[in-house]
């Protein structure tokens, strides 16, 4: 390696090159990276690194999530600039959603040490702990417990697919449950919350621009519905005597399609699915399904979700079966802070305001906090799936756009 | 305990309580014992040191089956009397189905020691293992590798749920895959094979009979569907752009059901699902189900196939997804030996005579040896289910008309 006196600047490519080994699913393709998994205690401990070896002083808060402070010479932190996003994934997601987010604070870091000589606010690099809820659940997890949209109580005792406890989990990995929950004191030193992150639909390839700034994030929440009829053995039990609880489920999954399709701007989704006990020549005793709906208005997607409902007791009741429907989480329609945003158009000239259907972390700290986001293009518009993608050349781009965004926010 | 020199005798429920506790299942209830997990092993082991507690002679074949001998004093096995039947279980099932007629072969041999002075053939107790098919997908699989009716090559490549190959599994529990496959030597020392098993349907509880004696079983077939679409964001992806292979396996679920409705005899379950990547907030790139179908007639379960097949083509397409189907096993009707079944019918007087809907390995052996089955009353009818039940005192009954059906063969 070429020794040089002149201080190399991180890109987002080199960064994210660091990571992409760590998580991948070879069965599904893609990442997974669940909270507190090998590989994103892995990306936590990755993190911290880059962030000690830019001489940011790190710090975990009582929820889990990492602060990497650029402090001021008084250190002072109030009304401090954070930006940041999460390192978790879904299963076999891309390796964009979250990442690009992390990589992108820290070379945007690098661009403002060398250009900004002085500031009257700090600045904090932020990973959030469980954003995509693919653990437990619930959505933007760290954030919700933060600011106390979810109780200590209920995030505690949400359990993984292994029914072990968010409550276990997070004692495992150093977390004290007692100083968990909301951290008002923390929240009321964030000024302002910039994300940014990869583009999750066609908008920025539409309009052939690699960068735009968030307008508003869909209203949205997750339901679990589970389905009970009678176990039995699939070779004996005649198709007149069933009480299948896998065949009202399937009626179910289509029906929601059906009514989400009707209402315009809808977006209701079944992704996961489980039969109990789940075995091939078992009539299932029970089918547990997750529902994710979305739509712009939430007096609308309220009542989705009763249409829904009433759909599925019908549906259970033809079948000799039973239903209950329990909300997970539910995060109304929630729209940028408008002044941030507008600071946000004078360096980023030209960058279109996008809204998007997706959930993050800025989205639940938008009612605390003044927050805002910046999108990355996706000329493929997929996410969640090892599909998703982001040319070199934008993420560098959304880099760049960050570093100039926070530049004007710094003083 | 009191001290005695007369020899006591086991009973059927003394020996199922000594395994009561191995493999309970506290998610699902009842009880999960996959082939060579921890419960399955442990129930092995317990096997072995009971048969060695009666001085029989216990080996294990290259197939991984148990083979307890109560050797004549010559030391000849051909023409043998074999019964026994499997300890592994379905995911949350009984306790009965498999081990009920380990523990009634143990408890027959016992009678049979006191009561049979002179016999010409040896008797052997035996344990086949992944009857269920539960862990690798192919019921039988133990006695389906040893008559050949799957290949060594197709038996070693399948894989569990954690995509562990059985010959992985296999060779870490002590297997030598070089010796695994047919076993025609061994096949052709069995001169008859009598399975004592728990009934899996409502006949002899409606007969108000204790134990029946098995007629024939529906043939029955397992095969694996595999709908492929466009893995998406649930949130930023519109409904109208949408290739869900959920929605599309889902009325595939519900069309099999239909289907089999409308042709008499017929059994079609979906008892297990499995989406890719099975987030809730993402559209599924891909859902993989299991369908098993049972009928009298192999031309019409044939038939049955081939109109799901093409009614899930036309679903998959109409959803913009792709469809495979691909058949894991399947086995044609067998009526039992009728020599055999006659001859059990002179002890077993008044024993009804019954077809059965579930697979059984005395079903495998059949194209092979004289096989015949003994049931056992189910007063719930139910099976592959924690409230599968039998009354103490029928397990005593079969277990003594075991004995009876054995000591009629042994000379």
């Amino acid at each position: 390696m070429q020794q040089s006196n002149t201080t190399t600047l991180s890109t987002v490519t080199g960064l994210m090159s660091q990571i992409a080994e760590t998580g991948r699913d070879t069965l599904r393709g893609g990442y997974t990276r669940p909270v507190y998994s090998h590989a994103e205690i892995e990306l936590r401990q990755w993190f911290i690194e880059q962030a000690q070896s830019r001489g940011l002083s790190v710090e975990q808060d009582g929820n889990g999530a990492l602060w990497a402070w650029w402090d001021l010479p008084t250190g002072d932190r109030t009304d401090a600039v954070v930006t940041g996003s999460h390192l978790d994934s879904v299963p076999g997601g891309g390796p964009f959603d979250g990442p690009l987010g992390v990589a992108s604070a820290l070379t945007a870091l690098d661009m403002l040490k060398s250009r900004v000589q002085e500031r009257t606010r700090a600045l904090a690099i932020v990973v959030f702990p469980e954003e995509e809820g693919s653990r437990f659940g619930v959505a933007c997890l760290g954030t919700r417990m933060m600011t106390g949209a979810i109780s200590l109580e209920k995030a505690l005792n949400l359990r993984d697919q292994d029914g072990t406890t968010f409550a276990d989990v997070a004692r495992s990995n150093g977390l004290d449950t007692r100083l968990m929950g909301p951290d008002p004191t923390r929240l009321a030193h964030i000024g302002a919350f910039v994300e940014l992150h990869v583009e999750q639909g066609l908008g920025l390839g539409e309009l052939d621009h690699p960068v735009a700034i968030g307008g508003s994030i869909l209203g949205h929440g997750r339901w679990r519905l589970s389905v009970t009829g009678q176990g039995n053995h699939a070779g004996t039990t005649l198709m007149a005597g069933r009480r299948d609880p896998m065949v009202a489920a399937a009626q179910m999954v289509v029906a929601i399609r059906n009514i989400a399709r009707e209402q315009p701007h809808a977006r209701a989704t079944v992704g996961r699915i489980e039969p109990v006990p789940g075995g091939t020549n078992v009539i299932a005793s029970a089918v547990n399904f997750w529902l994710d709906v979305r739509h712009p208005d939430d007096a609308i997607t309220a009542a989705l979700i009763q249409r829904i409902h009433d759909t599925a007791l019908d549906l259970a009741a033809s079948e000799g079966c039973e239903l209950s429907l329990n909300q997970e989480s539910l995060s109304p329609t929630v729209t940028f802070d408008a002044t941030l945003t507008s600071r946000l158009q004078g360096p980023l000239t030209n960058a279109p305001v996008l809204d998007t259907g997706a959930g993050h972390d800025a989205g639940v700290l938008a009612a605390h906090v003044p927050s805002a986001m910046i999108f990355v293009r996706n000329p493929s518009g997929i996410s969640h799936s090892p599909e998703e993608y982001v040319e070199d050349a934008d993420a560098e781009i959304g880099a760049a756009a960050l570093a100039d965004a926070l530049a004007g926010m710094l003083n």
